[in-house]
């Protein structure tokens, strides 16, 4: 069966779907964007109507997120794995050591890269409760005096996990958010770094945002390459090198459709209720079954099993019969996994149970 | 006026023109794509139908510049500037110098880089030759014994100067070929390293290509940021990160239109028309003035000026009216820059020429 277009709900954990009415009009405008003949990506960064795409797209996420005044927004290129190494590199200064927070696999691949350029204080945050994989409280977390700064990762896409808690500490706070940005309300002011690649929450993959509090824009280190020197983006405002210009517009499209839906505090509430519907439908089931407490447990990315683990195939293949896609489970840990990012409808995670209660009937 | 997309011929130095056909087939299924009802940028860059985009895309290219089974081709994230950081920190080992060829601005910006990194052994490889400017031969560049690699950058944006022989040493031949990849015949068997910013001759911008000789492979600095590592690049096939998968759909949709065109030898020939239209106009007129001199004149780039500057705006305004648009020259060298890559039609450059003639009759 060929899905057809609108029935289709894409539950990819990333690169991941983008709000339906976003892709129409980047599609109605693709070719000839404000009637300048031109695609938006083929006319010049440093033209002003590109230069207004760029400024627009920054002032929207500042109010999406209320960003302070003393933080820059950052629109870099290499992802979030690019900023693995742009932390340490940015941020050491004169020091040798940081704190990493293990909640996961991802928190765990930036301390892989970051131990490149410093000795890392390594806290492992996993635990169990109940049977059921948990993270300790951000309270219990142990931080090196001398440490420069503090990172983690508050939403693990494979195990989905989310932490909800901020790590207890003076230092600055750096947080990977590639999975969980623009999601729900946070105080960005308690942060010294938040970055996150855009291919989840923000727009297609290829482009990578950080907001960066701006004292601590002097310490980068000789050997950084200059396209990953936050002192070096601010000053270029993201255009030292050529940026990514399609992604930074379709990026700033999402922003102006975040706004229309009501701001974070609405895309919460309903991420709330998606959330809180596919997590009922498994835990009100003996055929489903999430392994991750309740305290823990990701707005964004939710694994599930069957209890029949044999029927994973079948379970697959009938919900993409259904236009229900992309809803394998990451190779680690296998099963089933839902991602219900901001651009999947309620009607999305909807559709997802009613075909998960019809399974279960048939082969439960 | 609003130009009507279909008479539009945009000259812009990059973020640049694309083929119209495959703009057109992008609009087409960018919502849903491959009956997917997915666009191809809501994918997994992990999933079946994505590797195919990828492998395509890199099999293509292959054939296009007939490389070698012995390099690699990957793609990267963070352009050409990005690689102006890269190519030290992947090729030098053990040694601390390299040769940069300056040619001007770009070669300029690599070695500015370069030297965080090394020792720059620096040859000044500009030149006049009746007044004009040019490009000493590269059997008179001279090229330090104890270089790790020679870098030259063989087509200068902003002077509109392209160098078309090739340094003579038996070091690894590096080539920042951004602005004149795929317009021409070349030997990649000669090179080291030929890398690429998309957004001139190859896609849209956020994506670099980058073509590696496999035993320059093993010679990375531990202080190299992992996304830049041309080894875990190309054992990770360029995914190890998430890679910009719709400007690697697209730079692999004009891969196909090349092929089309009947590949980069029939480019060539028709970029040789392009440049030779262009050139015969200018200097057949006391009113326009290019100062490169013929051998070195760039067929990709041409800056061109006015016998009265004065005029340059009114020139700018109506060639913008009659659709030919971002013909600004580079802030640098002011007057006019008509870029003409392979997306740029022969009518482009035709109805540029016609008027030009129509605003010489007018104003001279």
């Amino acid at each position: 069966m060929e899905p057809n277009q609108d029935t289709v709900f894409n539950f990819s954990a990333g690169p991941a779907v983008l709000p339906k009415p976003v892709m129409l009009k980047a599609q109605q405008e693709f070719v000839n964007w404000h009637d300048l003949g031109s695609s938006v990506m083929e006319i010049s960064h440093r033209s002003k109507p590109f230069i207004q795409v760029a400024k627009e797209a920054e002032q929207d996420l500042r109010d999406l997120l209320n960003i302070p005044d003393n933080y820059k927004v950052l629109f870099c290129q290499g992802g979030a794995r690019a900023q693995f190494a742009a932390v340490p590199l940015n941020l050491l200064g004169e020091s040798t050591k940081a704190t990493y927070i293990d909640g996961g696999y991802w928190a765990m691949s930036a301390v892989k890269e970051a131990q490149k350029y410093c000795e890392i204080d390594l806290f492992d945050a996993k635990t169990e409760i109940d049977g059921k994989m948990a993270v300790k409280p951000a309270s219990a977390w142990s931080i090196a005096d001398d440490s420069a700064y503090v990172h983690f990762c508050p939403n693990e896409t494979i195990d989905g996990i989310e932490i909800n808690d901020l790590p207890v500490t003076d230092k600055p706070i750096v947080a990977d958010m590639s999975s969980n940005i623009l999601s729900k309300v946070i105080d960005v002011s308690k942060y010294g770094v938040i970055y996150a690649g855009a291919q989840k929450n923000i727009g297609p993959a290829g482009i990578c945002i950080a907001i960066v509090r701006d004292d601590l824009l002097d310490l980068a280190n000789d050997v950084l390459p200059s396209v990953l020197n936050y002192k070096i983006l601010a000053e270029g405002e993201s255009m030292f090198n050529t940026p990514p210009t399609f992604a930074w517009y379709l990026s700033g499209q999402v922003f102006k459709w975040l706004k229309d839906q009501g701001g974070v505090k609405a895309m919460e509430a309903v991420n709330r209720q998606k959330a809180d519907l596919l997590y009922s439908a498994i835990d009100g089931s003996d055929f489903y079954r999430n392994n991750i407490h309740p305290a823990n447990r990701s707005r964004m990315n939710i694994p599930f099993q069957l209890a029949k683990p044999e029927l994973d195939a079948t379970f697959l293949e009938l919900a993409e019969a259904k236009g229900l896609t992309s809803l394998k489970g990451h190779r680690v840990v296998g099963g089933m996994r839902a991602s219900i990012y901001n651009a999947m409808p309620l009607e999305g995670v909807q559709a997802l149970v009613d075909f998960m209660r019809e399974f279960e009937a048939q082969y439960a």
